[in-house]
């Protein structure tokens, strides 16, 4: 069995780190405005129900759909009922062996986290930029998406092509702290919590603070801990309970 | 007459600086992939002139326009023909007096010079990803036409303010040279451009070189030097000729 390169994985990861900070960083500039999260609020005639951030990420959603966006396995939408991809064009076979897209789909959960985090990322108050905050909400979600989906699918992968006999047993136990105890590396997990938040530091260092607001370290270093990390590892979960068993035979004893 | 912060707005317009090498730097990840503004390449059934980047430009900007992105100022659009903003709300008075957006807005050529940019701003060849290169052509384009409209539009107001009485006679006078020369400052644009070359190398020089590619500090420095910077003088001399002149007294002799 080929083996996907872990280190290569990490530096992937690891370089989709500074589009997440990036993309907080970007939101941050406006206020929390609560305004355009109120259901009903969004001032579409046609969409009575939703906030304007609801729309945006739907109109995202959509078109993205049908450029295809949604065929590259760590891409995963929130909405459902998305338009068919207009282009049959696919970029590259992925490394993977992704059964069933719904199953590892963790998006509504990172929109919802997000969310949740959106009032300690940006200053209090309304200053009526609500177009440019959903804008960037919608941005930043995906970046982070993109961040979870990647480590959860192709970080499983890699360790499940390591040791298949190992994982198809513990999987065929269905025994979900086993396996979370495999695939756990808590030193993996330290190293980027401090490269984060050294690099929101970093990537702010030369700012005008006139007239942009700095974001603080702890700020992103706890969505990660918070929600990107558990997420990821939930997804790795969700991948290897969903993918195919290699049901080689068992190695024979030594005689 | 109201000053307009000169000093804030050198502020505004060095903070986009940020977001357009950013999102330079995140097309260049990509090859050129001439297949991707090909016309009549988009695959979209429905579209069979275009490109995709063409398509995926209108369908960005249709959205955009929806969401009342072009109610402000420095956001103009590539295309004509977008649909009405489906809000009402207004975020901010803008200190300006646009007359004529469609005078001042310089989105299709700055697409045109974009376009003209991209081979040298990336690598030879195809790799596929048309998707992921037109969306971030987008988002390329839309940094660096904001940067060019906050330059062109701010800046000269902010001078107009300063001496409108000159400014009158020399516009009365149309004499484009003369106004050229009195806006012209060589020496910000030499520190924009070691400014921009210095950021360049400092976004990335943390980066992981197995995974990402590096873009060289000269490219987006002629990019500053021969799209950037002009547009935004030619916006400048475009705003001022169409702006209402304060058609004050002139003042009087003294005695």
């Amino acid at each position: 069995m080929q083996r996907l390169d872990l280190e290569l994985i990490a530096a992937r990861l690891e370089g989709l780190e500074e589009t997440v900070i990036n993309r907080l960083v970007d939101r941050a500039q406006f206020a929390r405005n609560a305004e355009a999260y109120r259901a009903g609020g969004s001032e579409f005639p046609d969409e009575p129900q939703r906030s304007l951030f609801e729309v945006r990420l739907r109109y995202q959603e959509e078109m993205d759909s049908r450029f295809a966006r949604y065929r590259v396995p760590e891409e995963r939408p929130v909405n459902g009922d998305l338009p068919e991809p207009e282009r049959t064009t696919i970029s590259h076979p992925a490394e993977l062996a992704v059964t069933d897209y719904d199953a590892v789909n963790l998006s509504p959960q990172i929109a919802e986290g997000y969310l949740a985090f959106v009032p300690r990322l940006c200053a209090k108050g309304d200053d009526g930029n609500y177009g440019s905050s959903v804008e960037h909400d919608v941005l930043a979600i995906q970046a982070i998406a993109r961040r979870i989906h990647y480590g959860a699918l192709y970080v499983s992968e890699s360790k499940y092509r390591e040791s298949p006999d190992e994982f198809d047993q513990l999987l065929n136990r269905g025994d979900r702290g086993a396996v979370l105890s495999r695939i756990e590396r808590p030193e993996v997990e330290a190293r980027i919590l401090s490269r984060v938040a050294a690099k929101v530091d970093y990537v702010q260092a030369q700012v005008n603070t006139r007239v942009r607001r700095i974001v603080a370290p702890e700020i992103v270093l706890e969505l990660y801990r918070d929600l990107i990390i558990p997420l990821t590892k939930e997804g790795q979960l969700r991948y290897l309970a969903t993918r195919p068993r290699e049901r080689r035979e068992p190695p024979p004893s030594a005689c």
